[in-house]
């Protein structure tokens, strides 16, 4: 498990006014390439100079309450399952001020060679690192 | 049912060099507002005069290929489920070029005052307008 | 002389519920990118299979009235000059509804060479392609 | 002077594969945003409480070298001068790993109502703000 604090941009809010929902799941993955850090050169190494990435083939979102400009989120990521070729990731966003849970987004991710934009086996490091964040939530 | 036709913008694509995954979301969002085309200053008056917003209680997506700059996404909107206080949206995302799926994406949203964030019945007007689009995708 | 019509999308305002100003230099790089429409291919192929590239090396903006959600940008854009690794481009940028001018944007960019980012000559088509849009604005 | 540390996103480069130019704007605008940490309630309260902000009426930037996927910007902000209505800023950004300067910005924005959109006087505690804001940048 990790957690991150993202504060809410000044741009980032729509013209209602609250935190535009495409964004949460931004905010999902900025959390999850932490997932990645214990591997050298972290996420960024992986994309940029091992071309492996880990496009989401799903991805199921509850949102339960806006945020705001000025509100901070608090993004939990953690790893729900390891697969072979896969990942399943479970992500809670809540607002920092009060506690109260924003959205609950899971997210599966396929291990995919970005030369070929197909799958591979998982490395083994990145098994070691994602299993290693499959604690529980911290929060709720 | 709609269908808009939407280029993949430069500035869209992310470091593993395809259309950013969130950004799906963002694309169902730009043809979601096109449903509400027949109500009288569209989704804009509803959101920046009347006050009435539509936030997304979930989403649901699965990706199937890539978008890449330089293709155009071909997105289907559609009308699942029109309740007394919420709607369920239905979404296709292909490829143009190759009428290759994307993305099916599911969305649930509540009908808000945006004044207060809370829910509110659907107007009568917005209620004529998404019933009709209920009718099924044309492509596949 | 390129112009193109962008609506503000709902989720390009800002917490000041204007167009991000940012977002005036990606409105000018959209219609940047129609003035290679006559290349093969066009800017699309000239990023992804030519690898040539034009980033800026300079941006001027004067800011002169907000956009919002649902109005309508009128882009024009038009080359002040080509030189033999460069060249200077001009964009205003009107409401539509009123024809108000809402930016006034220069920019210079570099052909670059985007395997080493190293500047290089323009290709000749490039050159005649940027050439043809010259003229002078239509409003303005 | 305020200077922040802030890593380049995944999805923030563009289909060239380097930070898209108008973020260098969106950097710049979030450093800015600092320059008023000591005002009760930060730039936040100003934006949404207050309902004062500070559009640009101008830009200017030069762009020295790019930003990628993996590097970590480090923005430097200054007020280069306080006027009765409006503040010139001025940034420097650069790649933190080898201290290559990116971009160097400068930003004439206007105090402003935003209920009316009609400038207005700068408040004291602003002044006072970006006053202490005017030191040199600390880095070249």
């Amino acid at each position: 498990m990790i957690a991150v604090r993202r504060p809410v941009r000044f741009e980032e809010v729509d013209a209602a006014g609250i935190l535009f929902f495409a964004r949460f799941a931004a905010y999902a993955h900025e959390a999850m390439e932490r997932l990645f850090d214990d591997i050298e050169g972290g996420y960024v190494a992986l994309i940029t100079k091992r071309r492996i990435g880990f496009p989401a083939v799903t991805m199921a979102a509850d949102f339960h309450a806006p945020l705001r400009y000025g509100d901070v989120a608090r993004i939990q990521a953690r790893v729900a399952r390891v697969g072979t070729r896969s990942a399943e990731l479970a992500y809670r966003i809540d607002r920092e001020a009060d506690s109260v849970r924003c959205a609950t987004i899971s997210h599966i991710v396929v291990v995919t060679d970005l030369a070929t934009m197909t799958s591979c086996d998982m490395p083994s490091d990145v098994r070691i690192a994602l299993t290693a964040h499959r604690g529980a939530f911290a929060i709720g």
